[in-house]
């Protein structure tokens, strides 16, 4: 899709500043020492994620009061009047067990959708200092420098992430077990850091289940910017429009995702994957 | 075991300087474009992997050259004299993999090893720039902080790394997936930099197979030093020496290791992988 005519550059300069602030809550909190279990709901990793999301939440108010807000500890507010098209898909701290085991390949993820199409994504890594920026129809930049994807001829030769092989059960774990004894090198552990990997041309795919819509909204535009393609795993783009008023905000919300540098082993991709 | 009596402080100095020459050559190659499949052998990677080992080998030759050295990429030469009870064991880049899909927790892993013992070991990752140190018999350091693992009372409650579920296979796969599906959350995807964690007390078991003595020497004093536990499978320590004129160096090398940061976690864990 192309930019929305009314998009506004201050929309990026706003996900900036929800970036930093929400680095100076994670940072805060990154390798302190917590007792994750005897504390439940107010372990610090829970803090952490709430703080920031709190934090990023209530600039947007104050700055375009008119948009929606979806985050993954607070919910859903809907935007209103011409802005309500407008939403910010927010998850503070995507990776919580890297977060919790003190392993900086967590992100903060910031995303701006239009429509159900997320046009701005920002991946923010607050401990390596890596912020990855991809607003539709412009180059994304890591740190300011332009990235581009690579190209990957064969199937064969593709380097693999997934966050957990154990993100996969029933028949998407045989579906992505298909494609992962296809590829070269299947490797693990990467949360959203991995498309930013692959985003900077240093891997071939990355293909999870069992997402939510603030996981990956801000990745879109983050891959596509750089010459990849990230849709489900039916090849359908990645768009997510909740109805005000309805009752389950599951509904139609694909939890499946595959990105590719290039595009040709994006389709292989989807084949090997052939999920009906 | 006890520092050796004649260990000088000196070999401690080396050890930090052979990580400085490793690094120089790891950044000079981390994320350059490279292509993989073409280049085979004489790729970067492998440029990297053997540049930082002819580094630190000519520094210990130089330094200390009645000392043995034993390298992932340039193999095993025995020291002469008194020093020979002395052994530099190498790896240059500890998960190459990493490496090469440009994640920042690959490390280059320095021991030495005195009559099969490790005494003395780094990781250093050279993007974050965190070097963890361990000497026996003194406490470990991660960038000259003081570390202590944490307590773990109940396997239920452990957070465990392996680098990926790929790394087990038959028997070995069985033990370890009746550890996995103990824990509380198994992950995946950190090389050597997990037991730097675990030495941190950010997590509570390391758990892998198919190792090589230079994958395990240096984190042996790591872990140790921190107040964790690092043993073998069966619980005997991790022990090698190579004999002059072995024609098979891989005689009573143990593949498999286990670490973790409570001892009485360490005794659980191995009961549950009851590796014969």
């Amino acid at each position: 899709m192309a930019l929305p005519s009314d998009f506004k550059d201050s929309y990026v300069d706003l996900a900036h500043q929800l970036a930093d602030a929400a680095a100076q809550v994670t940072r805060k909190y990154f390798r302190t020492s917590f007792d994750v279990e005897s504390k439940g709901d107010t372990s610090p990793v829970t803090i952490a994620d709430r703080q920031a999301e709190i934090a990023m939440r209530e600039m947007i108010e104050r700055t375009f009061p008119e948009h929606g807000i979806f985050g993954e500890e607070h919910g859903l507010k809907f935007g209103s009047g011409a802005g309500s098209k407008y939403m910010w898909v927010l998850d503070p701290i995507d990776g919580t067990k890297s977060f919790i085991t003190g392993k900086p390949l967590f992100g903060t993820l910031i995303s701006l959708v239009y429509e159900g199409s997320p046009v701005l994504g920002i991946i923010d890594q607050p401990i390596t200092k890596e912020r990855w920026v991809g607003v539709v129809g412009r180059p994304t930049t890591l740190n300011g420098q332009q990235l581009r994807t690579r190209t990957c001829p064969d199937v064969k030769l593709a380097y693999l992430y997934a966050t957990t092989p154990h993100m996969f059960s029933g028949d998407n774990e045989v579906a992505f077990n298909r494609l992962r004894d296809s590829v070269r090198i299947p490797m693990y552990g990467c949360d959203c850091y991995a498309y930013g990997l692959l985003a900077a041309g240093h891997c071939d795919l990355v293909v999870e289940a069992d997402l939510k819509p603030y996981d990956y909204m801000a990745l879109v535009p983050v891959v596509q910017g750089a010459g990849g393609v990230m849709s489900d795993w039916r090849g359908r783009p990645l768009v997510w429009q909740p109805s005000p008023g309805a009752t389950d905000l599951k509904a139609g919300w694909p939890g499946e995702v595959c990105a590719a540098g290039d595009p040709q082993l994006h389709r292989r991709a989807l084949e090997l994957l052939d999920w009906k």
